[in-house]
């Protein structure tokens, strides 16, 4: 399902840190959401170590491939390892001079950390700074967030890719990507953006085949999906469906959109781009909220935090590993773990309402499970999971899942199976009273 | 510092989903990282969408580059932008072919998948089982660990790269990769591979600056380093100075490692690999550890939770985000937090107490602070974080931070720096009885 692009751009990513795996690469799929947004297609992320044979065989690379930007990132810093400014601008057949009041800038952005850090080398510094401030003539230096420049770097012939090079850590290079797009250089490059729209429906406890079967049947079905680019993937034990188009195909896509409604009613949670957090935070304004977790270690708890302005519904939690903890914090009968062990529904439900009880919040989670490697057994194996979800006013909803992958697969896992039901519970769509466990796969 | 690499990699990542940043590469830096084990180097990771031409024009630039292995992840699934293996086909010139005992070894692996999900639609699954049962011919299949296979291609004529075909779902792909290496195909491939080093040596506590200054110092003392690929960057609020060396340069990697010990000794924490989280889960060893942490949200307990037998020695966790919680949980004096604010050195103790009391371990860790956005004041900016790790022989370290980012940073820089106070106070490094706070940069 094709979809004509008009203005292609590559992401070069440099850094031997980030090719060996060191740190992982945040700014790739950041910069090509970000290209999307504006209509450019990014076409490719291509990663590649600090050595400038690599980084001007990527440059080349991407501008015989008729990227008509190529945006990179790193190689900025200090040290003798960042070379792509001076990479840039034999690309681009740029003489590198020196901008002394790019260095005056710099410097006067060091100041203050040279005396919060007492001893530091000052030699070492100015050297550092001076290197900074050497850049290709022509280029639109943009001001630095850190303390390295930012650079838009057009071609010197018409047709050659402009070339944005932005610093490596993601919060000086997000706050630099606005800059560098309201240049003239950068309009110049991306004038032939096509405005594209993109739909993302995701569904939670089917498996990836059924959404190919749909796809499938709504071809069958005479449903135009030529003009749609249809991805569909796993996501944290989700689907995601993510269709991109043109505005003339609004009605393709919406005609999609309701078939798969009408097929996965009882799967399909979200058509409007919110993910089950979003949904969960706002279906618990002005509600209270309290988790005692056992496998998952507090990331439960951590992912209910995740977002600003979540104290006005996070009330805390409990973190209760050993039994001993269980028993005190979250007052689960020492008695009740005994007979059916830690790792049951019904201990799932006491950590819920001790949670509920002892932070008096309204709404409980409580999760008990194997993430493994050790601990599993045939009747109790790595991945057995139990989440419960009750509310003062008795609503309770429990689920027995078996999660696949590693530790911190199920670990992860679990939370997305814990905010679906709290999400349900919230929502009204389940209100059954007592206790409901039914087997599932997350 | 040019090392010559006699055997070259690329990576090929494939996926709509991983390019426009729906989902995160985890397989690029994970692959390289395995390469480098076994001595090849990875000289580039490219990310490319579904689109046949693009699979295509990435495998020929690796192969104009002189790769002579590629390692392609993901499209290999049962929907119709899976089309690795057939581009992969047409990339070596050899034709694609249905493999009837591997249809059939799908099949098997999909029965208990299709009891387990009733209502399945049974030609959907047996359309998808087909199309991955074509391979191209004179590939070594690699039996599926999920439902999808494997593949190792060799190149058709001398010369040409040998492409290792995976699956995307890391949980797939990393246990394939272990099977690819075993082949024959394989095995030519990397025939050139040379025997790399790597050293790695963690700081904490310094900016980069400081480590170019030592590094240019060590070039003027005369040390070779001729013969080092040294990497430095920033990862988690730490510094990483990474060094990749052939056998016959161990003795100025040594060198090295001992210039740079003797200029950090503070500051260098690390010089065989281990990462702080090692080695506080090594000096865990028969102790017990609690937390109660406010910002943080449950960050902390999830990462002392992540690896496997942590059970151990952590006892469990309080996420005290409100006021009341903090009283009623951590037993946080309200007086105190009247008089001091939340956010104080004086509340990080008393989490740190609170934490150890109620969980009856013998370490307790306080954690409070403004993650932002809001929140933030002249006095207490947003970044601003105060943590404190007691101990029932009563050693105590407080810390106040003022950390950089946004949310989500800080929040894990937190963690972070708690890592480091509990590695201090369990190695004795420092053992100040009362309180000590001093400013610090994460």
């Amino acid at each position: 399902m094709p979809v004509s692009a008009k203005a292609r751009a590559g992401i070069l990513i440099t850094g031997t840190e980030v090719l060996t795996g060191i740190i992982a690469d945040r700014n790739g799929p950041w910069l090509s959401e970000r290209l999307r947004a504006i209509g450019v297609d990014a076409a490719m992320i291509e990663i590649v170590g600090d050595r400038p044979d690599d980084v001007l065989g990527a440059l080349e690379h991407m501008a015989s491939q008729g990227m008509s930007l190529i945006v990179t990132s790193g190689g900025l810093g200090p040290t003798a390892d960042d070379l792509t400014a001076e990479v840039v601008g034999r690309f681009s057949g740029r003489e590198m001079v020196l901008d002394p009041a790019l260095e005056e800038r710099i410097a006067e952005i060091l100041r203050p950390m040279m005396s919060r850090w007492p001893g530091l080398d000052a030699d070492a510094i100015r050297v550092s700074n001076r290197k900074q401030a050497v850049v290709p003539q022509g280029a639109t230096v943009l001001d630095p967030v850190g303390t390295a420049p930012g650079l838009v770097v057009p071609p010197l012939q018409t047709g050659g890719p402009t070339v944005v090079v932005l610093p490596g850590p993601p919060r000086e290079l997000q706050p630099m990507w606005e800059k560098a797009r309201a240049t003239d250089a950068f309009k110049a490059a991306i004038s032939a953006a096509t405005d594209y729209r993109t739909g993302v429906l995701r569904l939670f406890g089917i498996p990836e085949s059924e959404i190919a079967g749909t796809l499938r049947a709504a071809e069958s079905a005479g449903l135009d999906l030529e003009a749609l680019e249809i991805t569909t993937c796993l996501r944290r034990g989700e689907i995601e469906v993510s269709t991109r188009y043109e505005p003339a195909a609004e009605a393709a896509y919406r005609a999609l959109a309701e078939f798969i409604r009408e097929r996965h009613r009882d799967t399909l949670y979200s058509d409007d781009g919110a993910t089950v957090d979003d949904q969960v935070a706002n279906l618990l304004a002005g509600r209270t909220v309290a988790v005692a977790e056992s496998c998952t270690g507090g990331l439960l708890a951590a992912r209910l935090t995740d977002r600003p302005g979540s104290s006005e519904y996070f009330q805390g939690g409990l973190v209760v590993y050993s039994n001993e903890a269980k028993a005190a914090l979250a007052r689960v009968d020492r008695a009740l773990i005994e007979r059916v062990g830690a790792v049951s529904s019904e201990v799932a439900e006491a950590l819920a309402d001790g949670a509920r009880a002892r932070l008096e919040a309204e709404i409980g989670i409580g999760i008990t499970g194997i993430a493994g490697p050790g601990g599993g057994s045939k009747e109790k194996p790595v991945g057995l999971v139990f989440i419960s979800v009750t509310s003062s006013d008795g609503e309770r909803i429990t689920r027995m899942v078996q999660l696949p992958g590693d530790r911190s697969d199920i670990r992860d896992r679990a939370t997305t199976v814990a905010m679906h039901l709290l999400r349900r519970l919230l929502s009204g769509q389940e209100s059954a009273r007592g206790s409901r466990t039914g087997a599932g796969v997350g």
